[in-house]
């Protein structure tokens, strides 16, 4: 069932438009599948580089080497992927493989329950543990034990995972409670109903859990490889059930005392939505957000110790997010230099900003303002000025560092005339921008000077660097200027000249370009002198371009 | 055939939401036509003040009245409607009327000529005049002259209406000017070819211009009444078509070299649009910026008293704009007040700002701080202090006075601590108003006085005059001054409380609440900190409310 070769060479290109295309993945898997493992390699490298995250991928590209009986390679597979994916078909796979390759091993006892416990311990919360567990039991029933000493030593290990077992919510608790009752029964019926009452309890609630669990989970398409989010309805859906899931943990359904145990479960939610949800920062920093919590809450218990842990496991999680598929992410790496920032860890907090700014293809403006920012409150200007120095030498930075700079020497400092300079530097390399010619003259203005202010516009406005349409906003800004500094004539004067470029540019050239023109000159702050029909009606549209944000002159 | 009574209630109640609905009105006149015109009267009345410029329905009035033989009041009809009113059909009407109930009178001769005269002053240089001329040619022809010097004079007069006439362009032209060569014949044949001769280029050139006039002016609805703009496309083409005929005329068609009879051309076709388009401001706006640049052209050709005329004739139109159905349209008083102040007439600016205050059931605001501008530039501060304390006793006016008064004592008068009490005056009265709140804020912050302006602040979101939805965007703005000068414990503290006012506000509540907070804190400017699609899917608009213009704090 040969693949036509035409398919795989438009899913190729495909792919190198949107590497995260699932339908053409879909077909070079199945041409993989095809091929020996060591052709497919490469295809299957790819796969599992683009989606780290996805169980079904790793399994796949694992299945094919098994199949191969390349161990060597399947090992190194399984090193690379089993502790960051906890898929559990993944796992089933993994523990397969072990029994299966490891059987004739004098040291095969130990290896099986050493895996067994390993996937217990991180796989052991899912809603589909329950075979886990009872492979675990079936394997230990299994092994001989020869004499009382070994026999009861059996029936120990036996009870111990049964006990976990039967409180664990999951599907199908309830065949593993019936079989731990014939087991006790089968052991000592004279204490097994005491040894059962004990348990009843706590099984009953983590049964009534597991119908929860099971309605909370339901819908949700645990195996779908993560992709950057797309604005779908079905994975705007899919967010929701998610956010669900996890919140209900957050709810504490088992009714428990133990924080550290609460916090494991809904951190297993959050790992569980990340395989999925990866390309999404708000998850990263919601969960890193939970820990930063967790270790609030358990400082006020005055439980220092696991307060600890979970800052280092927030701050893991926080270098997790900013190596893994969102390495470009600035919101992550911002918040995470934040988080440290609030312990302290100044060196971090470099570090982390510097690793940001090595990233290959980035624009660092944004990351260079909160730098000098963070560099300001916790070492003061001069650390700060150092960053700028960087972020002028840098030829990616655009203008907002100048502007970012210029104020804070204005608010921190209280210098006029250095913020002065940087604005001046800046107007050299940046003067066809006009948000930052606007931040400039907002600046000056402020200061209450009108020549220099003046000056400016006509320095600006006359140097030819503005393309027309852009210089409409500094034009308007100029008419407002004149309108609350000058005479008539000068308002004329300056509402003429635009006039002049807006036709140049091909703006407002209309029959009504006179009355559309004239607006601006009388609005004032929401104020303005027409109708909303009439304003329509003439094809009035404010000629100035609107910004997302406006400069943050406010201090 | 009487119509139904409860349509006439249906067409009065619907013109009580909207007084201009054409429909209503045709239902109206129609059964308004059924009854006598002493019941009819009322409803002319309030239809002719509705419509004062409808020809359509002046005439049907009209008509009723003559039909009851009321010749008084038909009289004063005419007086009150006929100069202003520029409609070929309500001055033929007219013409008629005179013919019909003059004819008695032994002063009927000149009181016929003296009409025709007057008609065709007003109204000759419509494409349809052409009966009006030739109706005037046959009453000449038809009143007896007695002795060679009458019949000398008499042919003279005709003479002198066709050779005006036949360089006039309009429609069937050709007609008149056969007959005039007819005439000519008629009288002396023997300098009929010379005297024709002498007209023909001028005759073929309005000849050529009538059929443009015919092409530009086809397609005008010229009877459709004048209603507020509506907005739909039969409209924006009504307009459309009106401009592209004044602009023909603007154009010189008759390529004559006497700016005035061009101006008065220009003119005719604003003074026939504004008949059907006085609600829009703009045709006013420019009819009377048409006239102030041909006054200045005829300036600079050193014909001073034309130019002055032409002023004046400016000044008369904006007086009859502001007095007309748009006498609440503040863009047309301040244009008014705007050329008066060209003029150097303080005297009439001050009074066309006082009339449109003086007008009832309008918004002030917008006007005083026009007016304060005018002061200060034409008088200085002092008057616009007293236009100030004006509008502060008017209970109509809204915050921005304040601010505008505040920032001009800040920007014409460099006096910070004037400007420092009228905010906190306007806080009083305006506490709730997040935009005065805002203006007020980065006035204060610009001064780079921090102490104030955090203790501004903590005062304007504790006191709890603001909604919490409207709290936001000075939250924002705290947030953003905090960043820029707080630490980050601070700034994160300024955070959670605006975090506890949105989920009280019932604004950003969804799951990933904690991550849309989280943005506002890194954006600077135009800079975010996750890509567009990243904040789609979180859901993330900024929490600011977009105003249409920020303050103008900006000198």
């Amino acid at each position: 069932m040969a693949i036509n070769p035409d398919r795989i060479i438009a899913a190729h290109s495909k792919l190198a438009e949107d590497p995260h295309d699932v339908d053409s993945w879909l077909l070079l898997i199945k041409h993989a599948q095809c091929r020996s493992v060591d052709e497919a390699r490469e295809t299957y490298e790819q796969l599992v580089l683009t989606f780290p995250t996805c169980g079904r991928y790793w399994k796949t590209y694992i299945e094919q080497e098994i199949r191969a009986r390349n161990y060597e390679r399947v090992e190194k597979l399984f090193q690379r992927c089993l502790i960051r994916v906890l898929s559990i078909d993944l796992w089933k796979t993994y523990l397969l493989y072990v029994k299966e390759t490891k059987a004739s091993l004098p040291t095969y006892k130990e290896k099986m329950a050493q895996a067994y416990d390993f996937a217990l311990d991180k796989m052991g919360l899912d809603i589909q543990s329950h075979t886990l567990w009872s492979d675990y039991i079936k394997f230990l029933k299994g092994v001989e034990a020869i004499g009382s000493f070994a026999e009861n030593q059996k029936i120990a290990a036996i009870r111990k995972v049964y006990q976990r077992a039967v409180i664990n919510p999951m599907m199908n608790i309830e065949s593993l409670w019936k079989e731990y009752v014939t087991f006790e029964q089968s052991i000592n019926p004279m204490i097994a109903e005491k040894l059962t009452q004990e348990r009843s309890r706590d099984y009953m609630n983590a049964r009534r859990v597991a119908k929860e669990y099971e309605a909370v989970t339901r819908g949700l398409n645990k195996t779908h490889p993560s992709v950057p989010p797309t604005g779908t309805q079905e994975e705007h859906k899919q967010v929701e059930l998610w956010h669900s899931y996890i919140n209900w943990e957050k709810s504490n359904p088992l009714k428990v005392e133990d924080p550290a145990l609460i916090a494991k479960r809904v951190m297993f939610a959050y790992e569980q939505s990340l395989l999925c949800l990866g390309h999404h920062p708000d998850i990263w920093y919601e969960a890193a957000t939970f820990l930063q919590e967790s270790s609030k809450t358990l400082q006020e218990k005055g439980d220092v110790d696991s307060s600890k842990l979970f800052l280092e496991q927030a701050s893991q999680l926080f270098e997790r997010a900013v190596s893994g598929v969102l390495n470009k992410c600035t919101l992550l790496y911002f918040t995470y230099a934040d988080f440290e920032e609030q312990n302290m860890k100044f060196e971090k907090v470099h570090k982390i900003y510097q690793d940001f700014l090595d990233v290959p293809n980035i624009d660092p403006t944004l990351c260079y303002v909160q730098y000098m920012k963070f560099c300001r409150r916790a070492e003061g200007i001069k650390s700060a000025r150092n960053v700028f120095k960087k972020a002028r030498e840098d030829e990616r930075s655009n203008f907002h560092v100048y502007v970012s700079a210029a104020l804070m020497e204005y608010y921190s400092s209280k210098d006029k005339n250095v913020a002065f300079r940087i604005f001046d530097l800046g107007l050299r390399k940046f003067g066809s921008s006009s948000e930052f010619i606007l931040a400039y003259l907002d600046y000056l203005s402020h200061l209450n000077e009108d020549n220099n202010t003046r000056v400016l516009f006509e320095r600006v406005l006359t140097q030819g660097t503005l393309e027309p349409k852009d210089s409409m906003e500094v034009w308007n800004k100029f008419l407002e200027f004149e309108s609350n500094i000058g005479d008539l004539a000068s308002v004329v004067k300056v509402e003429k000249r635009r006039a002049g470029i807006l036709e140049e540019a091909g703006i407002a050239v209309g029959e009504n370009k006179h009355t559309i023109q004239v607006i601006d000159r009388y609005k004032y702050m929401s104020l303005l002198p027409l109708t909303s029909e009439e304003l329509k009606s003439i094809g009035y549209q404010s000629l100035t371009i609107p910004t997302t944000t406006r400069t943050g002159l406010m201090p």
